[in-house]
């Protein structure tokens, strides 16, 4: 057999990834009609981040990196599924799964490649650099937006409090104070009209 | 009323885009079990782009802008819907639908915006810069990817032959010779399967 080349290992991955349009998250359209899937969700943040840049901590950050991390930071998904930020007991063992998903996932790109993914998404994951931080703060606000528009369905579908919101969604503010700013003041309004719980 | 700030219009075209999860193309998910939407096709495209920068003809373009265009170069589908690459029928009228999309779906933003997304999508459009050669390429590599690994499905459905194809994808050889080159070694070896129609 010939061995593959750097091309049919490439398109391997690209073969590989399309799974992670199967993966269902908790978050609905905007329209309600149906949840959508973590391809969905990452190309939103994708341009998202082209939008919002400006509202960043430090709008100097590598906003291509910002937007290279969110299009593949749910890669992961494929093999450990999507953990619904608000479900503790899945949270315990989310990190050993991913981390098992991404050392296969990754390994099928040629060995550098492998690596520049594989370090964009530890960078995602530590949450340290101020690229890191902002494509946080999307992935945060995103599933807020969807929820607000449609006023509060998955949040109602598994009784989840503006507290548990707040608690969960507020670290964002180390990607973007003004994006906290906005949204909170969305939530609290919400929360007045009984679209979240309020305990 | 007060007017709208500058985020409240940026929030507005964030959410007014995730309409485009709900139109569906011609070719299938690698799988075969349904149609992909173009937010799923868009995605895909950007992360081939962070894979495949080196096969471009000149891999010295600006990928951050490949990527942009490629997220992106779909949204004016939102009011002008997916136009099938081999519809002749539809082709015609695309290029006003499309414009008229344009016009509106981009001016949701502020103007400084407006004008920077309308700029990357005409020049994705115009095919005339190295990134915009490149972005139109993997644009017609995915699909092919997708048919052949379902062996023929969609261009079986709608009576594609192997020559329309060749006349319809082989100008992404602007963009890459390489990609160009693998790909219809891979079309040469369906059509000797049958996978593909001869004539």
């Amino acid at each position: 057999m010939t061995p593959l080349n750097r091309l049919d290992h490439q398109i391997q991955f690209i073969l590989e990834i399309d799974k992670l349009k199967q993966i269902v998250r908790q978050s609905y359209l905007t329209d309600a009609s149906r949840l959508e899937n973590s391809v969905e969700h990452s190309w939103h943040l994708a341009v998202m981040a082209m939008v919002l840049a400006e509202h960043a901590n430090d709008p100097d950050m590598d906003l291509g990196r910002v937007i290279k991390m969110v299009l593949i930071h749910d890669l992961v998904e494929i093999d450990a599924g999507d953990t619904f930020l608000y479900d503790e007991g899945h949270a315990a063992s989310k990190r050993d799964r991913e981390i098992a998903a991404a050392d296969r996932i990754f390994s099928l790109l040629p060995s550098d490649q492998a690596a520049a993914f594989r370090a964009l998404w530890e960078e995602f994951e530590a949450r340290e650099t101020r690229a890191a931080k902002f494509a946080y703060a999307l992935d945060r606000l995103q599933p807020m937006l969807h929820n607000l528009i449609t006023k509060g369905k998955a949040w109602q579908k598994h009784g989840i409090t503006i507290s548990q919101v707040i608690a969960k969604n507020s670290p964002m503010k180390e990607g973007s104070e003004s994006l906290w700013d906005y949204i909170s003041g969305l939530l609290d309004a919400a929360a007045e009209e009984g679209v979240i719980a309020e305990r």
